[in-house]
């Protein structure tokens, strides 16, 4: 089972025997599958770790994965579901009846499997809660209940918990017997007769101390106690601020319903991150699986509000069009103008919104920083202005030109750095969200300010 | 010590209660350092976690960080410093002298130790290790000997391990004597007689398993084994990949050195996003604590290539200045083809670039994604070519100039998905990293194409 390709560059590099879904294997499972050869895939596809299983459906396309369903069932880690993109996943439990899904389920701890529940459509949702034992169930719907995005829909409702008066060795004793604790846990968290946590115990500690000490003597009582309705943000920001392996979640009375751990934060951090990042660059969500028309729809709004502000920029150019038509060196040069202040004042901005959003950028330092934006974009504005006014001049002969352009950028770039670090500002201090549309205002102002400077000054200067 | 102005209405969100440095113990210790109340300050910073009292140096100016530095000295949790931003905490070594920065380094772990060490420069740095002990030199030196970003600078040199033919009780009694083993740990690592790691077992587990039981048969033996030059990139991707808690750095000879635990890797996950975002914004670092001189050098090199491909654009446009002079409505429009251009192609960009970045967009399905991206560009190209194309003969009250415009907006946009898609899987096929520069490229053709084929078929059509 050899490919006569040979092994893709890539697969050589550090990652190797590391990483299972590599561009080669991959190859050879779609040529097995191409070449129907079922054996072949089995014997490829039996190592893989539930995440590479994973990565191979992502890779594969609707008759492949459909294929690969029929060959490996629902024979596989059910952690595989937890592992998919959503839109994938959506393509792969289609193929699942409501009898697979629920043992997939029910074998998944708590937190992936209310992310997998909660992303079903309302009625394949009431149709899989039958489907589960009423104990189980009545879990889930509690989960549900809360908000999505919430701590609660994050946490692991098994949690290891001991009261404040044992010992290290009765909690020892304890954990060896009971089989309701989590497969694998890094804090024991003591608590009080109200099932209030006040205090966390690394596994490690624990197990490093003589039995008779209480454990009330050794636990660390600065938690951070996450209410169950907290946005995963916060819940994200606070593991990254302190460092956090695990987390108590309560309920509104405060008592102990759960536990996060950082794993799953991590997860959220990769989420969160990836919003940024669509979010400046004008696309409200991951729509690399999805079909044509949900790309197509996803995208429309933004170009909608790009096709708005163009036509608006225009209208300040239609403004000098009696210019334009005595002076065409104007139509050639306009343009440079308000892209450089578009690419100053983005610069700007992707500060601005990743110190905000890291909590970098606050009230406290917020005028120093607008300060300095403004010196910056001076300095580069004077630099550039001497930069293209001398090349304007050259290109056309004209010295005056080369001055209205100058001066034209010195301005443009002055407001590109208020316009970068304003916005961002004014949006977060109304509660929006700095990331959305931030860019679209930034450009929108650089393009009617570089329009209107340049041919504006052009139109006294020149004419 | 209450401020008239009571607190900011941020401070009563979910995290009150939760973040030490928040807005309104910010104002109050920045007035008590005006006002020079220094028990006032000791007072409320006291409490502070050393990641608040981070974020607290990180909001104050200069003067205050002295004033602070002051008189908190050296009396502040060793970990305040790991928190720090770089740039802040250069300002606040600056004030310590070589031994207060030598007691300090040897009370962090080592991973954290190594960071604070690898960022002075090299004289400060020779003097520093100078006034640390031969035995604890020696290993910041093999530290530093490995390449920056790479795995051994991100892990802990203690760990905790034991030899394969140890049981469960042999293991507890040994963790509860050796002194020499991290302050907490979740995996401990079972090695062959030659050093090696051959099985890890999670705390929780030997905890929960008699003290006859051998480890070797409960250790997991499926290890995700990490060479100490990995890149920290890669090191992060595998803790994503298979929600690693923690795992083995081994040098040359497979032997094991050190342990990476998720917390490290989740302020790696952090620095790669920033780096990310960054660089999709045209910004080469976060220059947000720099000074106006190293912010304004930072950002040159893209404002500067940037203003090279607005005059290639303008040379397209003078190519047609004859067309211009002729017809000025032209110059109006044209911007809008080239907007919609870019907008259209940051879109599909900004989905490579985030794909790529997480391996979900390769070989295998990229030649589906290409035609999905150029099917999308196609419908949107139609719908916006009609819109436009409407528009602009409403404007203009010429059928003619909305059939060019509507033309060139196809052409654009279809245009603009190629670039947006082809463009980073090149960039990444030639080991080039795609976030950065794609996006000048993909501007750069849509403001070329944009114009030139908006202006071309004006001239064939209008004139």
């Amino acid at each position: 089972m050899t490919d006569a390709q040979g092994p893709a560059p890539e697969e050589r590099d550090e990652l190797e025997g590391l990483y299972g879904a590599t561009e080669a294997v991959v190859r050879e499972i779609r040529k097995a599958l191409a070449e129907n050869h079922p054996e072949a895939v089995g014997e490829l596809v039996r190592p893989f770790h539930a995440a590479d299983l994973a990565d191979l459906f992502e890779q594969l396309n609707t008759e492949e994965r459909a294929m690969l369903v029929s060959l490996v069932g629902t024979d596989v880690d059910p952690e595989f579901f937890s592992y998919l993109d959503y839109a994938v996943r959506e393509d792969v439990i289609d193929d699942l009846d409501t009898e697979q899904l629920a043992t997939v389920v029910q074998e998944l701890d708590t937190d992936d499997a209310i992310d997998l529940i909660e992303d079903l459509d309302a009625e394949d949702q009431a149709e899989l809660l039958q489907a589960i034992p009423a104990e189980d169930r009545a879990l889930y719907e509690d989960a549900l209940r809360y908000p999505e995005d919430s701590a609660a829909r994050l946490m692991n409702r098994e949690v290891a918990t001991v009261p404040s008066f044992w010992s290290v060795g009765q909690t020892i004793d304890y954990m060896r017997s009971d089989a309701e604790l989590p497969s694998t846990f890094y804090d024991i968290y003591i608590i009080d007769p109200s099932h209030r946590p006040i205090g966390a115990l690394p596994v490690s500690r624990l197990l490093r101390t003589d039995r008779p000490v209480p454990v009330s003597e050794i636990m660390s009582t600065d938690l951070k106690i996450i209410p169950a309705t907290m946005d995963q943000e916060d819940v994200a920001f606070l593991f990254r601020q302190y460092g956090l392996a695990s987390a108590p979640v309560v309920d509104d009375s405060d008592r102990l319903i759960g536990v996060i751990t950082v794993d799953d934060v991590v997860d959220v951090i990769e989420e969160e991150h990836e919003e940024d990042i669509l979010k400046l660059g004008g696309v409200s969500e991951d729509d690399l699986y999805h079909a044509v028309v949900g790309t197509t729809l996803a995208r429309f709004p933004w170009l909608l509000l790009n096709l708005a502000t163009a036509f608006i920029a225009a209208n300040v150019i239609g403004l000098f069009d009696a210019s334009i038509e005595k002076v065409v060196a104007l139509a050639v040069l306009m343009p440079i103008v308000a892209s450089m202040g578009g690419n100053a004042g983005t610069q700007t901005l992707t500060i601005a919104v990743r110190a905000l959003a890291v909590k970098e950028l606050t009230p406290a330092n917020a005028l120093r920083i607008i300060f300095k934006e403004v010196f910056v974009g001076s300095i580069n504005g004077v630099v550039f202005a001497i930069l293209v006014g001398l090349a304007a001049w050259l290109w056309f002969g004209n010295p005056l030109i080369g001055a209205v352009i100058g001066a034209a950028m010195i301005i443009n770039l002055m407001v590109a750095a208020l316009a970068g670090i304003l916005i961002p500002l004014t949006m977060d201090k109304i509660g929006a969200d700095p990331a959305v549309g931030s860019s679209v205002f930034v450009t929108t102002i650089t393009d009617v300010v570089g329009f209107f400077s340049f041919l504006g000054l052009a139109t006294i200067v020149l004419l």
